[in-house]
């Protein structure tokens, strides 16, 4: 039987950023081209620059053509990076793509674009009417942070049963739907130290993240924790858990970048549409001068296909 | 010439714990025993149990006996273990030891027996008058929490530009002193995630770990920082880094847990003796089974040696 070979669309993200370079990149490397098809969303002229400075020969019969200033100013490249999205995510939900995969932007530049969020993530949610989750993929891990961009600060006051409770439940719906796994097992650590050790230190997994637990495990999710973090990640390494979800951004972060670095993938659970990206940034410093790697971006293609291909089923 | 072999000192530890087992698994192996003079600090019957459960024929020409009743309660634990400590502790600053390893604890018992500390290297300071530092190495990781056992809420009043710079003042000393590198460098990672991201998730790293990094470096101490730890740790592991700087407990076990489970040693710097332990605790739940792994104790006693060695250069 021949696979199901789904419609992927790419944002090509900031035109100063190295999403240009690392999607001609991946796109130029025959095995990546032969998994889907691909359709581009954003300005032809600048993907043209990146496949010349990466001499790949990439063709495409389709681009969705987004347009872009000469020298844009960071306002014109936070709208075009906008626009970009926005008509990526009508085509995904008009049903005629499979998956979208996006390259990075610059906060700063969609802020100064009016468009005052964090990322990808927030503006998909409200694109698509959804609550969506972060999940980081790499190596063995998939790693989930109950709370993002916040100061370390406010992350006890953030957290909340309700907060883990959906969160979780979104993941553990990704992880059959998207990763096609009948039974998934989910981990979720500590906010303190040892996971504050029968709350000598905080009382945040008495109060918040216990509870959490046993309402999942009520509905039928297969959860541990709250787990000391510093042990958590090493037996999720070993294939004990599907994924790990842990209260600070670093706690997720920090594990799966040290066991992926070059091919950390971003995957937004809870949306109607498939949604990935590199787990990497702009990188305006290594930017235009071909040495980025591409690593990420493959594994983001990748992983939208096979996570499209799982929906397909 | 012929190697300086040091004499390590070596505490049993908790008697309910895997510390005895792991002690004479490791002393049982000969390129281990062949390393340095070794001597035991502890009760003689609880070490003779644990070699014969782990069949090893590890014999010492000496052990510094301590009192340990039959069927101890926990706070005739709790005082076994802090009699031992003291007394190996003293051995050492008589100088009639080269170097200390010690064997796991259990905090509540060393609670019930009135010494209401969180471990080992609290008392050690106290014992050697100095101010201890917890360094974790593992793998290719040396990392180093600035706030240990204490709430994640509390961890932002509990960092300052002091406690960063007298921690990393402590590190670089003991980098050139315990392991001979000439010129080492740190990494000072952020609070917050992405190390802030100027200023907008938290001012941490504006008002402390900025100033600390500055103070720092017009000491000639060569420090990078505040990074985002979720790429420090790769960089660091990569050989960027001599040691990483964390201020939260978690951000900095994480990492070196993952890579190094089996193996991670404990170091307290910053004292005027030597003083590594396994990264593990006492593991109740699989202790006198003859199952634990001495993997940790090895790497601990194998530090504890080259440290020595270094210090007597």
């Amino acid at each position: 039987m021949t696979e199901f070979k789904p419609r992927i669309l790419i944002t090509l993200g900031d035109p100063k950023g190295i999403g240009p370079e690392v999607i001609a990149k991946a796109l130029g490397d025959p095995t990546v081209a032969a998994r889907a098809r691909f359709e581009l969303v954003g300005n032809e002229a600048l993907f043209e620059r990146a496949c010349e400075l990466t001499g790949t020969e990439a063709r495409f019969a389709k681009i969705s053509k987004i347009d872009l200033p000469e020298g844009p100013s960071a306002e014109q490249r936070g709208k075009y990076v906008y626009d970009a999205l926005c008509s990526a995510v009508e085509i995904c939900l008009q049903g005629q793509a499979d998956g979208l995969v996006t390259g990075p932007l610059e906060k700063a530049a969609l802020w100064d674009a009016g468009h005052c969020v964090p990322g990808h993530t927030e503006i998909l949610g409200r694109l698509c009417d959804a609550a969506p989750v972060m999940m980081l993929a790499g190596g063995p891990l998939r790693v989930v942070p109950l709370t993002t961009h916040v100061a370390l600060r406010e992350v006890p006051d953030q957290l909340s049963c309700e907060l883990v409770y959906d969160i979780a439940l979104t993941v553990a719906r990704s992880l059959k739907l998207d990763f096609g796994l009948d039974d998934p097992k989910l981990a979720l650590t500590g906010l303190n130290p040892h996971a504050g050790e029968g709350g000598c230190y905080g009382n945040e997994e008495k109060t918040i993240l216990e509870p959490a637990a046993e309402k999942l495990k009520a509905q039928g999710v297969r959860i541990d924790g709250p787990l000391p973090a510093d042990t958590a990640f090493y037996k999720a390494a070993q294939g004990e858990y599907d994924a790990v979800l842990s209260p600070t951004h670093d706690q997720a972060l920090i594990p799966v970048k040290l066991l992926a670095f070059r091919s950390c993938v971003n995957i937004t659970c809870g949306l109607p549409i498939v949604r990935t990206s590199p787990g990497h940034g702009t990188a305006f410093d290594i930017a235009w001068q071909g040495v980025a790697d591409a690593g990420a971006m493959i594994a983001a293609i990748e992983t939208a296909v096979l996570i499209a291909q799982k929906r397909r089923k």
